[in-house]
């Protein structure tokens, strides 16, 4: 077989896998949208057979020969596409095949009914129901990061699936300079938090109504609905079929339009980066989003940096008017600007406001690593968390149900996962502020209703690179540094600074 | 190994092919629901990887020998359930096998290219664009017929791929008698028909309404929507992801009610077929539908048989003005009954009543064996469609478009599909008249609004039987003959008879 007939060989059975994950994908979304009550069952035996088959068929020795023949070769030379695809197979390999086949299968069957034991739980208010399944999850999570391997620090290990090249000790400086700021901050907004009225939103409006006016923003800022589509779910999510099929969610909250507004801007800069990845690297490793970080960066700039500036609004609040005839008459762009960017410590994270979001996120990072380390006991877990909740947020949850229990990503097992939300946000800064140094008039190109200057940078400098660096090396090309909490912080004290009078 | 270590292995695949066949059920669904416009080129390649895979494995060694081993052991004994079992893998596995593999991509290739030409065809009404893919088509089809073998007849083979051992002398007996019936009927009818007026449901109805109504009348008839749901899509149809979640779709006519309506029941009468599988022969060949001409002898028992009765409407008129205000006040059950069984022979089989209808399906029939046995060149399909249509059905379609190219079946390569819309018509009344024998009431109860007894004797007698036996084994049990086109012709030329006066 020659070289050039191992990489045509290599290339299909890599075209695939990515369909099989892609078809995956599309009865996984199935699930949250449109599948009747009675579908759960076979619809998880359905996935776990279409898992195992795509296990199978990475871990299988084709897959592996190929692979180590091909890199021993120095096959993909300076060409930096088949270096990409070589990188992203190796490290999906090592993943699969790292896992011993029991461990895996038992990580499948304690989540699956952890997740149950969860809803059941946060259900009932007792954490108790949770507990053991827990400390299940946390014995097999460790042995995972020791399957899979590490340097110095199991968490990561853990950080590594889902930012790869991230390590604990650069996230902790990370978060070290979030926690320097933020929490000042807050305690200089906390007796100041009346002044800001979200009046405006607090009125029920039409379902109807409300999905036609999310469906114009999002097509106006640039999500392509002849390659996508927006539906409804419980909890918000994107899901990829091909940058030609990107799907979003969002929820209605009757009586504000602000819930089904931003979660649909948030998923829209997800679906935006999912389709904006290159098609010509379609069913190859390269064609995909490189981090959770990244992708995060996106749906935070849009949601927030972008959705909740002045200029945003200054566009969108005569269409505002026009969807919502007499309700938003006696509103001006500041009442607006003002009523979505109001500060308020609440217990819930995905309600949470910028300032005091990523004081949520620390909450979590800190406490799983306590329980990877041994340090914290799950038993011990909501009393951990309450406190920590009442040092950074100043309230103390009322329940279990929206204290320790309100996340699922635990009971998923999915720790180390976390953190990627808030190098999102600042990304999302970073990356915004990259555009507008070589693009100035973004911000009142914005005003005047084109999102077309931003998104062509982001599609340039992000979207165009796909997988074919790190992270990091990509991060490094963009900003000329790595994860940088500064920009951010400089954004938050400026913005809120300012809305608040400090 | 033990002979039960063999069939707990071999339960295992049945169960891994049942949930790739049923996850690459969920893509068709999505592509005909809400699948995007840019969608389908990965749709295509997704779809087509999964059905690889599914051949692959079922074509595997491991399926083949462990399939020989047990019946080479007689290792089912007398347990019908694993006899059953036996024989429908074993139609699988040579359906599979029989066909070279280059043979079975060339027919998916020629197939997928045909259906894009056949549309283009119809578009334009310009049969040329779609006579050479037909003709590869049917040379294909020989091919293929030949390689699945048959003892007398080559139409044999591609008619038992559909239905399980119906042959073509038996199936043309039944034509026979169908053909004697219903075209001097038609000719009776003819001079009458102005005689009988729909133009009750000529009116336009808003969408919104047309729906609640037929979702109504679906859930009133036994459609479970714990289990199912009914969407929009271009064509409706009918598929399942497991008996406890099975999909239908209806399409609507703005000015016509009936469309929605009927397609829908249609499609329920379907869709409580695959509800009513017996959850236990789940993820088992066992658990399944025997045969597309017992699968649309529900559709059609339910749509015409129950659906266009007096007894029907006795019930649902009052509920028909309810849902639509005032449009319904003038008309009583017998203007309803009369209007939803006008007969008007027309150009559409789609939209035929239960007069012409079979006359439609006979056309095809006939057409299709010729193409097969060579004596007919698909470049003279087009005249000889036009002659036949004028010769049973006394009209002559205006164009190909309305003519020989309406249906998709042909460019699926679907030849030998067409005769079980007829035996499933035929079936429709020897069930209904079986279960009336045996539940007098049963009339009396459906006026009242009770489809209970129906559904009950349905669900005993054939949903609880799945594919335990053959069709013929199935049809013997519960109705004491074959498909018997008496019942169905007395009971046309009764209910016309009456409607027309004759």
């Amino acid at each position: 077989m020659t070289t050039e007939a191992k990489w045509q060989r290599f290339m299909e059975l890599a075209g695939e896998l990515s369909d099989l994950s892609r078809a995956a994908a599309v009865l996984g979304w199935d699930q949250q949208t449109y599948m009747p009550p009675g579908g759960g069952e076979a619809r998880a035996q359905q996935r776990a057979t279409l898992q195992r088959v795509i296990h199978e068929r990475l871990t299988g020795a084709e897959v592996g020969e190929l692979l180590a023949d091909l890199e021993a070769q120095g096959a993909a030379g300076d060409d930096p596409f088949r270096k990409a695809v070589l990188r992203e197979t190796r490290r999906m390999y090592d993943q699969a095949v790292k896992i011993p086949a029991d461990l895996a299968a038992e990580f499948v069957r304690v989540t699956s009914v952890a997740m149950n034991a969860w809803a059941r739980a946060r259900e009932e208010g007792d954490f108790d129901l949770f507990r053991p399944h827990l400390e299940r999850i946390v014995e097999l999570t460790c042995e995972r990061a020791d399957a899979l391997g590490y340097t110095t620090d199991r968490y990561d290990a853990l950080l590594d699936l889902y930012e790869p090249g991230a390590t604990r000790d650069e996230v902790n400086r990370i978060f070290d300079g979030l926690r320097g700021t933020l929490i000042p901050l807050l305690h200089e907004l906390l007796p100041k938090l009346g002044e800001v009225d979200d009046g405006p939103f607090r009125r029920e409006l039409a379902r109807e109504s409300q999905m036609a006016f999310v469906n114009e923003v999002i097509a106006q800022i640039g999500f392509d609905y002849n390659r996508g589509r927006m539906d409804l779910s419980a909890h918000p999510f994107t899901i990829s079929f091909s940058p030609n099929d990107v799907r979003l969610t969002t929820r209605i909250d009757p009586n504000d339009l602000r819930m089904a507004l931003y979660s649909a801007i948030h998923e829209a800069g997800h679906g935006m980066y999912e389709q904006g990845i290159p098609a010509r690297w379609e069913r190859t490793p390269v064609g995909a989003v490189p981090s959770l970080g990244l992708h995060e960066s996106q749906s935070r700039m849009w949601e927030n940096v972008i959705g909740r500036s002045r200029e945003f609004w200054a566009f969108f609040l005569p269409k505002l008017r026009q969807a919502f005839p007499g309700e938003f008459d006696g509103v001006d762009v500041d009442a607006v600007y003002r009523a979505v960017n109001r500060v308020e410590p609440s217990y819930i994270r995905t309600e949470a406001d910028e300032v005091t979001y990523n004081l949520h996120i620390m909450i979590r990072y800190e406490l799983e690593q306590a329980l990877v380390d041994g340090s914290l006991a799950v038993a011990d877990l909501p009393g951990a968390w309450d406190a920590k909740m009442e040092e950074y947020l100043t309230v103390r949850p009322r329940s279990v149900r929206e204290g320790v229990l309100q996340d699922v990503h635990w009971s998923m097992g999915s720790i180390g996962y976390f953190p990627t939300y808030s190098l999102g946000t600042i990304l999302a800064v970073q990356l915004f502020e990259a555009a507008c140094k070589e693009h100035p008039e973004i911000p009142s190109e914005i005003a005047a209703g084109n999102f077309e200057p931003v998104r062509h940078w982001m599609q340039r400098n992000v979207y165009d690179q796909a997988c074919l660096y790190t992270p990091k090396e990509l991060l490094e090309k963009v900003t000329g540094t790595g994860y940088d909490p500064e920009p951010y912080l400089a954004y938050i004290k400026g913005k809120y600074g300012e809305l608040y009078g400090l």
